[in-house]
Parts: C-alpha cells; structure tokens; sequence
C-alpha cells in the first residue's frame, strides 16, 4: 500500500483571494479576464505537482453594493465562467485536475452532467465538479425569482441532482463502441442505459448524448459545512473543502463527516478532506510577514466592510474600531458563525474583524517559512483533521508560485508529497475509489446467472 | 469599399454530414469522441481561411430508434458539448470563428450570456452562438417534460431569451475597468448597468458577472426557416444558415428575410444568408462521383428509414421500392416539406428519397470537379441567393479537406474569397456590424447634453 500523502488543491480566483490582491503590485490588475493570466497560475499548479486547479463560481455578481461604494472597489464582480475556461486550460496543461464549481439550484441536470462528461473527455479524466447550492438573492433575481430557494429545499434538490447526474454518466458502458463499419453496427444495445429518473425535483429521461468519459465519472467535490451537506458529501463526494480555523474544530469536523460514510458503505479513505488554507510563505518569518501585511494595508474600509456584510448583513453604521455587535441582518451560511466565533475568540473591533478575515474570507491563515507551512499542515495530516490542503493564495501568480517554489520542496523533503504524478486522472492522483458502473455491472451479473443457469441445466 | 465576397463556415458535426460517415474507410470511427479529430477538423477550416467552424447540437439523443435498431447503426447519438469543445479549439486556432449552438428552450438567457461571453474572452472574439429552440419531444423529457412546447411559445421564448442575452451583455461598459491600484478604484460606477429585465418568459435583473467581450457581443447566427424564425432573424441575426435545393427556393427566402430587415433598421448586408452545402470535389466529375457513391453505397436501410422518420414518421412498414406515402406521422418542422418536394419532384420511391437526402439532409449537393462547385457558389452568389455557403463535409475530415485543398483555392483564382483574413474577430471578417453597447450610448448622450446645457448657460 502507498504512504498517505498530502493532497493539494489550489483555488484560482481572479487575482488572488484577498480582498486586496487585485491592487498588489504584482497583480497584474485585469487578469480576472485574461487568459494568459489563467494559463500562467493553472501551469504553475502542474508544475507544484498538485492534484487540482479550483474555479470558484456564483451566478451573479458575487458582492452587494452594500456599503454603496465597496462594489466598485473590488474586482471579483467579473471573471470567466469556469466550464469554458477548464476547457481552454485542460489544452495547455497535462496532468493537473480541474475542478470546476457549477450550482444545482438554477441549473438542469442533463446540462451540468454533458458539461462535466465532456470537460473529462477534453482533458483525458481530469475533470471534477463542485457542487454548489445558490444562496444569495442576488443570483435568485437573475433566474425569475426574488429570492433563494430556503435551505431544505435547496439541499433536498442537490442530493436529487447529484443522484440524476450520476445516473446520466452511467447511459453508456465502458466497451459500448464497437464501431463495426462492415456490419454497419455503431455500438452494443444493450450497452445503453435508459435512466428514466422520475423524482420530486426532476424528471430525466436520458440518455445522455456523452460517451462514458476517462474518469467513468468526473470527481465530486463538496463543501458539505451544514448538516445536510455533510450528509450529501459523505454519501457521495470524493473531495470536501472544509473551511476550519483551529485543529479542535477541523478534527471534529473529519471524524464526523468520515463517520458518516460508513452507513452509504463507503471506505473514509475514499473522500479527501481539504480544508482552505492561506499559506503566505517567505524565506524568513519577518519577509513572510511583511508580504502579507503589504495587501492588508491595502484593504479598504468599504470592501472590508462588505465582506462582512455578505455574512453579517451591513455594520457600516457601528464603530469601526468599536466591538462586533450582534448583526441586524444575519445571512443564514455557516461562514456567519464562523466570523463571529473568530470576532469573540479575539475580542475584536470591526476593523480587526474583516482585516482578519481580509485574506482567507474564515479559512485559517498561515504566515512563515516554508517549514513553518509544512509544519501546519503536517500537524493537520497527521492528527486527523485533514487529508489535504485547499491553498488559497492571497494574490496570483505569485502566491501560489511562492507555495510551489517554497512549500512543495520541504513537502518533499519530508516525505508528505509526491515528487511525481502517480495517475493519469484525477481520481488516480488523488487515490479516490475508481467509478463504478453500477448499471453496467447489474446487466452483467444477470446475463452470468442467465448463463450459468442455462449451464447447470 | 471591400469587394463583396462569399463567407464560407464548416458544420463539424462528429465524424460528418452524411448518415454513413462514420463507415467511410478514412473516418477515424471513434472520432466524434476523439479531441484530436475536432482539433484537425478546426485546423483544416482556419488552413482554408473559413469564417466560422460551427457545431450542431441537440439536448438528447438526436435519433429516434425508429425503425428499432436504427439507432445503434448511427454514431450521432454521442458528441462533445460544443462550448467546452470550443473553449478547447479555441486554443489551436488563432482566427477562426467558433460558433456553438444552444438552445432557447430548456437553458436560462444568463448562463447563456455567460458561456458565450467567456468564450469570445477564451477566444479573443471569435464566439458565435446559433440560436436554436428544442423541438422533439426526446430532448424535453430530459428537461422535466413529456413533450417540447408548441411552436409559438418555443419562438416567443426564444425572441424574449435573445433579448435578454443581448442585454446582459451590455451590463458593462467596454472602458469601465479603470484599475487604480492607487485610489482603489476598479471600474468607474456608472458604466455598470443592470438590466431589470421583467417579461412573459423571464425576469432577470442582471448584471453579468463578465466584463463586456472583445466582439461586444458574440455573433448571432440562427436557422430560420419558419415565418416567426425569419422574424426573428431579421431582428437579430448577424448569420442566417439557410436550407434550400433550388436557386428559385434560395432567392425567395434571400428576398423575403432580407426585407423584413428595414422594419428595424438594419442595413441587408449586415445579415449573412449562407444556405448550407455539401460540396464533394474531385480531380474529375468520376472522381467526385466515385467518392459519394462509396458513401451511400454504405447507407443501412434502417438508417435511411431513420433519417426520414424524423420529420415524416416511421416508414418501415411501406415498400422501399414503392412510392413516398402522405406521411403518417409527419413532424412539425420545415424540413418536412422539403423533404416531401424533393420525393414529389423527382417521383423518387422511399429508398430513393433517403439515399437522396443521406447526404445533406435536405441541404443543396453539389458533386464535381473544383470548378464546377466554384460555379454552383458562384451563382448563388451574384444571383441574390447566398452571402456565403455552410459547408456540410459528407465526411471528417477528408470531406472538408477536399474542399480546402480544392474548392477554396478555385473561390481565391475568381477572386471571390479572400487569400488572408481580414480582421482578428469573427464579426471582422464577416463584415457584419460591430456590436453597438446602446446603454453607454444613451448614457454618454445623455451626459453630452447636460454639459452642453450648463454650457450654454
């Protein structure tokens, strides 16, 4: 059996994922739209050997103009949409997987499962899907409504979604093709599954006009914070994203979303816990230090104060440097509680809150040499509260170049990284289980029965 | 002024046009499937300076199995989605137009607006999206449905959807990005616009979450066929891919589409007709003869009976050899008619009829020598029946290569196409209109008339 090893995946948002990053001197200010930029930090990737490249996404403009003002201080409010730019990527690297995150609340089914068959296909078994439910009203207001769908009925159609996408990937076997051409037959009937799915939310005939792709299945990947979507991850992700500030409370959440797994009957070694880590690495403590507080002072008060606001609804009327109240306007999102558990653990003014909050937006940050860096993640590998690490680079290129040139080596070194691609896939690199054809393998357990059947007669 | 000259766009739909493609001896038989064949396929049309490489699309298998059996002697029934495809192609291509085709009928206008404007950013304005709606009854029942809608609420939506994209494409301005790493100062607030879209079919507020395109607005190419889809191509189209055997039949439609334009002010040579050919060359008219006969030769009659069971029902039960019955279960698509004046101008018996139409489905065939289909365009050309031709290679790619090898250079000796590109996008080189932004236009009036005003006082 291989040593465990450290996963690592890198979220590739616009120009980093500060609030800040677009005005590092670095940033090369309108990369959020430009390809090269893409190409450069999705090579860069593949060059630190990690298992995969993330595009975050939402279905609107991702900040209230709420303080007025903020809205026109950020840069996230444009980006590519991450389907198409997969693809494009999936042509200028080789090995690294690409993760793209698609919403199952404004979406059909038969759409998102041939985007995701066909991004396999292009890549050659690279491609992953995070699945997302839509909260805000925002991206409600751009699809006939006027507000998001509540909680339960968000995640009730998610896990119905997933379970109709998996279905559809399953509508061609492996060796379905023969492609006779003196015969004139194409492919095997009995090759082809009808999925006919017929439930609360969707109603799916099928098949889907993809052939089964590389991977059999793109790689599911999940945030699963609430109860609900912990549930959804332990039944069917391969990849989860936790966000976690402290080990307590990454420990609690691995064991228990691990221990859901057993009741779906599935091996915990099969689902990748990742949480978000802010990794700010520089050849001494102090440079490491000053390259972070270098975007801090450049966070302003208004994008600040909208940060907070997507969570905590709009504290532009309190104190800047006065305590967090109690938010007027809560939005229901785990990441609320999570601001808050950091404002009361430290005592914090609003100011200290978003600016704490400024670079990993909840996620714990990590500022140091590179061996400090591994020594955090070492601790979590090794204690049971991760499988791997979601880096979030606070600004891009060179956040992410820095964890490749600095980190990735002493990973190395110390034996918890791979100095090579293992697999060709995805699934391969990360060691997940191998897509099952469940369709596939009941027509062949019946026609092994028919046979033997007719054998012992 | 430029010399007028034709516009040329391939359909690269999977292996080819004609029904038995995938068994011609040259076809990569798995191809449909394959990036490397769509990668020489796009290649081969930038080689031939072609405006636009374009792909087909359908949400769902495109072939009843009617008569049973015929589907698994078809290789249609799995393809790539085209907009990762093109997302992809656009990487090993520099100037050829890239146009996917989505439907009205089960997608939302804002994922739509998005997809095409992140591929015309991938591709440095080179997108074009066929506006197409979804009409079998296969397609809907993987969108919740047992049965697509009737005609009149398919166009309704889909003018209302068109509208609705083209609007959310005007949310930002082209030079609103000011960047000031400085001030802080991303965009300039009053060149973002929010659309407020509220209609029969769709309420969405906008705006878009990516920065306006190089093109402005990707390119509109429709179908057209029907009076509600003349209608609307009128409005709105920048290409028309047309459908007709007779030069009388392609002049009429020519005539008729390009009047109806005046109504809203657009100027005929900004809408491109180009009726779909399938052209087959060879060094001599035996050789080009010789070449399609090895292809119907190949046709299985289930899949003629196929072909035509798509718009006239299933004919498996008449003779082969007899006549074309009234049909018995005709579909409610144009291409039924023609289908039906092809049988009752040439008295054709069903085998007949399916060979006639197993190559271009209904579209003008032209089999000879470069000349002779140099002449066929060229009549169209100066006749008032065509601005270009779409170019329906019975096989991929050798079909198309022929034409590029053969036909194109005859087209350059007349100097009826050009021998360079003319421009970096798609909308250049088709010499149709710029994308105007109408809300930057009203408010830089608007802002020109107020500094006037206070001028004069």
């Amino acid at each position: 059996m291989a040593k465990r090893r450290i996963r690592l995946g890198v979220s590739m948002i616009g120009l980093g994922y500060h609030l800040a990053a677009w005005r590092h001197p670095d940033a090369p200010a309108g990369g959020n739209m430009e390809l090269p930029h893409f190409v450069r930090v999705t090579q860069a990737a593949e060059r630190g050997l990690f298992d995969m490249a993330f595009l975050a996404d939402g279905v609107g403009i991702r900040f209230h103009d709420e303080p007025k003002g903020a809205l026109c201080r950020t840069s996230k409010n444009v980006q590519f949409e991450p389907l198409t730019l997969l693809s494009a990527l999936a042509m200028v690297t080789r090995r690294v997987g690409l993760v793209a995150t698609a919403s199952t609340t404004y979406n059909e089914p038969y759409h998102v499962a041939r985007k995701f068959a066909s991004l396999d296909h292009i890549s050659g078994g690279r491609a992953g899907w995070n699945v997302v439910t839509s909260v805000t009203d925002m991206e409600a207001r751009n699809f006939n409504r006027d507000k998001a769908p509540g909680y339960d009925v968000r995640y009730d159609r998610a896990a119905e979604f997933v379970e109709v996408v998996r279905g559809l990937w399953e509508s061609w076997e492996d060796d379905v093709f023969v492609r006779d051409k003196e015969s004139g037959i194409n492919y095997r009937p009995e090759g082809l599954h009808v999925l006919d799915h017929q439930g609360p939310h969707f109603q799916v005939k099928g098949p889907l006009n993809v052939a089964r792709t590389p991977q059999g299945a793109p790689v599911i990947v999940q945030a699963g914070a609430s109860d609900q979507g912990r549930e959804l991850a332990a039944a069917t992700a391969d990849v989860v994203y936790a966000a976690a500030q402290t080990l307590a409370d990454a420990q609690a959440y691995y064991r228990d979303v691990k221990g859901r797994m057993a009741r779906y009957g599935r091996d915990p070694d099969h689902l990748k816990i990742m949480p978000g880590l802010m990794a700010v690495p520089g050849r001494t403590r102090q440079e490491a230090q000053d390259r972070y507080e270098a975007l801090q002072q450049r966070v302003d008060p208004l994008v600040g104060l909208a940060a907070l606001a997507n969570y905590l609804g709009d504290l532009s009327g309190y104190d800047l440097d006065g305590p967090v109240p109690e938010p007027p306007n809560r939005r229901m999102h785990s990441r609320a509680q999570i601001f808050l558990d950091i404002a009361r653990r430290g005592n914090l003014t609003i100011r200290q809150l978003y600016l704490s909050i400024a670079g990993g937006n909840g996620h714990r940050l990590v500022i140091g040499t590179p061996a400090d860096i591994a020594d955090a993640m070492e601790e979590w590998f090794h204690q049971d509260a991760a499988d791997g690490f979601n880096i979030l680079p606070p600004w891009l290129p060179g956040g992410l170049e820095d964890v490749v040139d600095m980190v990735v080596p002493e990973l190395q070194r110390r034996g918890l990284f791979r100095t090579a691609y293992e697999g060709m896939t995805l699934r391969e690199n990360l060691g997940v289980a191998p897509a099952t054809h469940r369709r596939a393998e009941a027509r062949k357990r019946a026609a092994m029965a028919a046979a033997l059947g007719s054998a012992a007669q």
